[in-house]
């Protein structure tokens, strides 16, 4: 990878023809102790102290301390890296020691170091070790991402992602994809975002459940799990326009096997992290004892048993009312794990939700919330089975019946109990990391005021 | 799973309280040959020859043959399958028999059926075994999703998706999601979906591309892997205007890097298929002979070799113009396996493509085209890592250079040789299962005059 063919870059050459040592990750630079190897990277930061310099090189897998000795290099590679910028781009070959001390526990006995391109003085990296300002740090998001910080939130996210997906797979469910350009939406009409299809509008997706209702009569158990958005005006630390959803969903399945799924799902996903990311956890500070106490069964409350405890706590809450971010806070202090809330008042739930025929005020709907006052980080539930029950709700809701004619075609042609769930990736990520905002769950967040870069 | 909780669906009722067999899954019923089990699906077809029913069930995982003998059941149980319709839904007990007579290799001695929801006979299954128009099933596709076919080729897909992930996770790319909401085109305007976001304009991605490049600089190897829009007029049957792509990108990396990685790839994904979804190969009758035969390396041409090989064909194809679908199809003839083409003219390639330095007049670009006439199924190559050169491009272009401020940021903060590729999946299902057409290679194909279902 170091033939830089056709890269228009200056760089000290590097001596073709030679026997050159193998270009390693430093994330893997544990197995090479006690060999010469060659990294890739950037300057990360750079201390002196007498004829020693002591540079910390990243390349994106971790952190590496060089040690270069004026006695050990040449004068133009001493030199050279006496002078290096933050951020400058580089490729060093050295041996590899073992040093407790050191970041990452080991370092490297520097013997060249070669520049692929040097960052001017007058024009420095803009994010340095100092604090920034959030506008700042968002306006120039693209750079940020290489603070250790955000490479440790994106990796963990990564984590978090690749779990959901091995355990569904693990399990038998088959990934769907759903579409994003779709011709109505499934909850509520006033926050899509719309464009011209042609001759004709499309809305950009909520949620893949609809369709994964179809695929689910198709396959057996199904998921989607891709961007959803929503057009809200709202400028919470918990909100962004454009959002990661994975939506599992199961033929001749009912609420209670939604929530034994919901339960293994995210026990699953967070002990996958605790056991694989236990560097970029430390890396966040995050106190990782309450991660530890995830597992099932999933305490359970009714959505009565839960207007009992905010009431209990000093609350005014009144039955048949949403849960906002207060009151999800007040519910999940009283849990050491997340809570799994059901039975919903059907008013406040969506159209598709499949009453309880015990009592068909309430619908079989669950939300669980994080611990920690994450909130709700997965809604879902039972979907309504029966056709002629369908019609009335769509009607009822003054849905555009057209649109929904192959929704209730499901009702009509075999139609089955089913359930399901969706989980926001970005809510997770910031519960697991214990972030303050979601902003820094995504790469490149989207928000009410903010689409750059 | 049988529970059946809330669903207002007339049902022979399940006898509660009693031990029932388990339910088991379709796909895995060779693993309970000789017991009693469960089986939850719907009535794929029904044949009767005298005191013998003989159903076939589909679960979505499989179809299975049951028997019902007139002196095994009750009268009910009889008169009820005798009379069951395409796609009603229902519950099955029996025991398990091997047959290699049988669809799967197994057959159900049934003792228990039990309907979910009987389809009327007055408004039948729409899809039935006789052939149907393309538009028909195209209107009915959350129904055609069901046939044998439809089923093979999604779990294809879903068998690909997985082996994108699973390849580039184990070479230690970091899944970073890209956004969909862009402020600014990656190639061209013209065929751009457009949203009003808020007080601004955004565009649906067309490439997680240039975001990953400087994810790349954060973490050195990634991918982005999600849906991305091109609002083409154009009706081929290689063209749908929403479909999903996988772009891994590299730090530190060249075109023979990105070619590398290409082969090695595809290869992976091939054999995965092969490995995983012998069944689905041969629901579909596909010649799997062919894909046998992917494996590294794949031959190399230049862009030059490849025009004068069109010649030699006969075609009048001039050096610079770009490749249509016929000379694609000419190309891949002649190979037995999947064809690298490198080396473009810089004319007929993105802005962003490194100039080979002995030949400035060509890029390190690369398109992967797949054997047996399924065009291009990748495009990459190296980027240019100049600053300068890149911001005389975007200039040359008359690409708006506000929107592109932060993309060249990452040309002065430590540019590095970089490289990568998109893969675009429904193409490479298409190859896959043999189809003639994309339509069939995702659930719900976004098309010029098809948004619906």
């Amino acid at each position: 990878m170091t033939e830089g063919n056709g890269a228009a870059i200056p760089a000290v050459g590097p001596e073709e023809g030679k026997d050159l040592p193998p270009v390693v990750s430093i994330e893997n630079i544990s197995r090479f102790e006690g060999q010469e190897v060659t990294v890739q990277g950037w300057l990360y930061n750079l201390r002196q102290s007498g004829k020693l310099l002591f540079p910390i090189f990243r390349d994106g897998t971790g952190l590496l301390q060089g040690i270069v000795a004026k006695k050990a290099v040449s004068p133009e590679v001493f030199a050279l890296t006496r002078e290096l910028t933050q951020e400058s781009s580089l490729i060093v070959r050295g041996t590899v020691r073992a040093d407790s001390r050191a970041v990452g526990g080991y370092e490297m006995d520097v013997t060249q170091l070669e520049l692929v391109q040097g960052v001017p003085v007058e024009e420095p990296f803009p994010i340095t070790p100092k604090e920034h300002g959030v506008e700042f740090l968002m306006h120039h998001r693209h750079l940020w991402l290489r603070s250790q910080r955000q490479n440790a939130i994106l990796r963990i996210r990564h984590e978090i992602s690749k779990a959901c997906r091995d355990y569904l797979d693990g399990e038998g469910f088959i990934l769907v994809d759903t579409p994003i350009l779709t011709p109505a939406a499934c909850e509520g009409t006033t926050t899509l975002f719309e464009t011209q299809y042609f001759d004709d509008k499309a809305f950009l997706t909520q949620s893949g459940q609809l369709y994964s209702e179809a695929t689910a009569a198709a396959f057996g158990k199904v998921y989607c799990f891709g961007p959803t958005f929503r057009a809200e005006k709202s400028k919470t630390r918990r909100h962004l326009t454009e959002f990661w959803m994975v939506e599992p969903e199961m033929a001749f399945a009912t609420l209670e096997d939604a929530m034994k799924l919901a339960e293994r799902f995210v026990t699953f996903v967070v002990q996958r992290v605790l056991a694989n990311r236990k560097r970029e956890l430390e890396t966040l500070g995050r106190d990782v004892s309450r991660l530890e106490q995830v597992e099932v069964p999933f305490p359970r409350i009714s959505y009565d048993e839960a207007v009992e405890i905010l009431r209990r706590k000093g609350s005014d809450f009144e039955w048949g009312g949403d849960f906002g971010g207060t009151d999800e806070t007040l519910l999940s202090e009283e849990f050491p794990k997340p809570v799994m809330v059901h039975r919903f008042p059907a008013a406040i739930k969506a159209f598709y939700m499949e009453p309880d025929a015990s009592r068909p005020e309430v619908v079989l709907g669950v939300d669980v919330l994080a611990p920690e006052g994450y909130g709700e980080i997965i809604g879902g539930g039972q979907r309504i089975a029966d056709r002629n029950l369908l019609h009335r709700r769509i009607q009822e809701q003054n849905l555009p019946e057209a649109s929904f004619d192959w929704y209730e075609d499901l009702r009509k042609y075999g139609s089955v109990p089913h359930a399901g769930f969706g989980m926001g990736i970005e809510r997770v990520v910031a519960w697991i990391c214990g972030l303050e905002h979601v902003r820094e769950t995504i790469a490149f967040p989207r928000m009410l005021h903010r689409m750059r870069p």
